[in-house]
């Protein structure tokens, strides 16, 4: 594929301002997925990640949706990454819980098991929104019919879903991610869709905000184009693919343009630090 | 809803050239859909149907994919429609099944076990493209997962669907259709997609070909706002939408407007044939 004349130049030179602080996405970043393990941690990433913290500031921000901070961090432990603390990580399913909350949402779940718990304070009868995240094998038939049901009784039907990922990868290969089952529930009953989590601007502020830092002094780095990259970079934010993770040649010629691609993300860290 | 200065004509009147054959959907025109059951028959369908065997040519047009024509019309007999015979009767698998050997297709099937018979005769291995139907409770995250990853294989990714509808009316509520997990696929993979079945026009046009009869002299008459009508009207014929099945009041100010929206098929023979 070739583009032909369009300029390939990115929007915001990576040290066009200093950087000081780092947004980073884990999985395919930190570690590749593998069913039935913790997965296997991505070579010079526990490195990388230790020169943030002791030379920059840093803040973890992801669209996992099948376990809690508790249990990502538990994870990224056993991996090796020991010093990531529970407060500088961010998934989507408290984050949709507050939105919940601050909306008087009471939604039917349509998640994994393992972050169900996130959403114990909340009312869940009578519903007046689908709330949808990687469920994983919990997208059976009967329970998106069932979602599909709940969704065709609302006035205005609404469905939340807990980031929009079309795939992420696993060792063993690509997997399909929560944004199919969100379009597939959109395409039948109709209803309006917002997405909690990457890539909504807000979603990004709330990690700009727990680090005191504005957007243009912040680099997000990631190994998804669209919730990663695209978003952070329609926000306003410097971004950077990496060549691990759910990472396709063919994004080489993607339409949204990163402000650098690197192989991994010890060489991402380097390009902005060294 | 209003629709404002909207022309609301309908664009062929009803009885503007002579009726001489008609096309019936089946589910939710002849029968309701019940769960464990063969269904429940829809008053006065089976007298409608007698009188256009006796008095014009009549073909069955359905979309249904969880079983064979022998399958339907054998339902379709226990609920008091005994005199529909199979070539009367036109499903999408069979035609799906000529599409891929007329293309050289080799696919992988996530169909319903109770028509998986029907592409016996194709070539399954080193799939090419990947054929879906409303496969029910067989949607599971694996089934749905491996289509995907073939598809994701694939240089050209090519999704058939065997028709694309958003959903299927039982006694118990509405049902999720296949039209939603064809959506799911395409979101995830960028896969082409292929509808073989209603709204196409070539699907009607087999239907009248077995007729003999061209466009304008035959209705159709449907449940379905987008299958039935729409793609009838599409094609450029007259399409009367029913009141049973999945009808659903809002369709009154449906953007599609029906040359006539009956009670039910009854009604609908009636104001062809009267």
């Amino acid at each position: 594929m070739t583009t032909g004349d369009r300029c390939e130049m990115p929007p915001i030179p990576l040290r066009s301002t200093p950087i000081k602080g780092f947004i980073l996405d884990i999985t395919g970043v930190l570690y590749n997925s593998m069913e039935g393990t913790d997965g296997i941690p991505i070579q010079g990433s526990a490195h990388a990640v230790n020169r943030l913290y002791s030379e920059s500031r840093v803040r973890f921000l992801s669209n996992e949706s099948t376990g809690t901070v508790g249990h990502v961090v538990g994870k990224l432990g056993r991996l090796g990454y020991t010093g990531i603390r529970e407060e500088d990580v961010i998934t989507p399913a408290p984050t949709a819980a507050e939105y919940c909350k601050r909306n008087g949402l009471r939604p039917h779940l349509l998640v994994h098991p393992g972050i169900r718990s996130v959403f114990d304070g909340l009312s869940q009868e009578d519903p007046n929104c689908v709330l949808i995240g990687d469920a994983e094998h919990a997208f059976t038939f009967k329970a998106i019919n069932t979602a599909f049901r709940h969704l065709m009784k609302m006035k205005d039907p609404l469905l939340l879903s807990l980031g929009c990922g079309k795939f992420y990868q696993r060792t063993d290969g690509p997997c399909i991610d929560v944004g199919a089952f969100a379009e597939a529930l959109k395409y039948s009953s109709g209803c309006r869709h917002v997405v909690i989590g990457k890539p909504r601007g807000d979603y990004f502020q709330t990690a700009l905000d727990s680090m005191g830092l504005a957007k243009d002094e912040v680099v997000m780095i990631g190994d998804d184009i669209v919730s990663d990259v695209g978003g952070a970079m329609a926000f306003g934010m410097r971004a950077i693919q990496v060549r691990t993770g759910k990472w396709r040649s063919e994004w080489e010629s993607h339409e949204i343009k990163p402000t650098l691609i690197a192989d991994d993300l010890l060489s991402a860290v380097k390009a902005c630090i060294d």
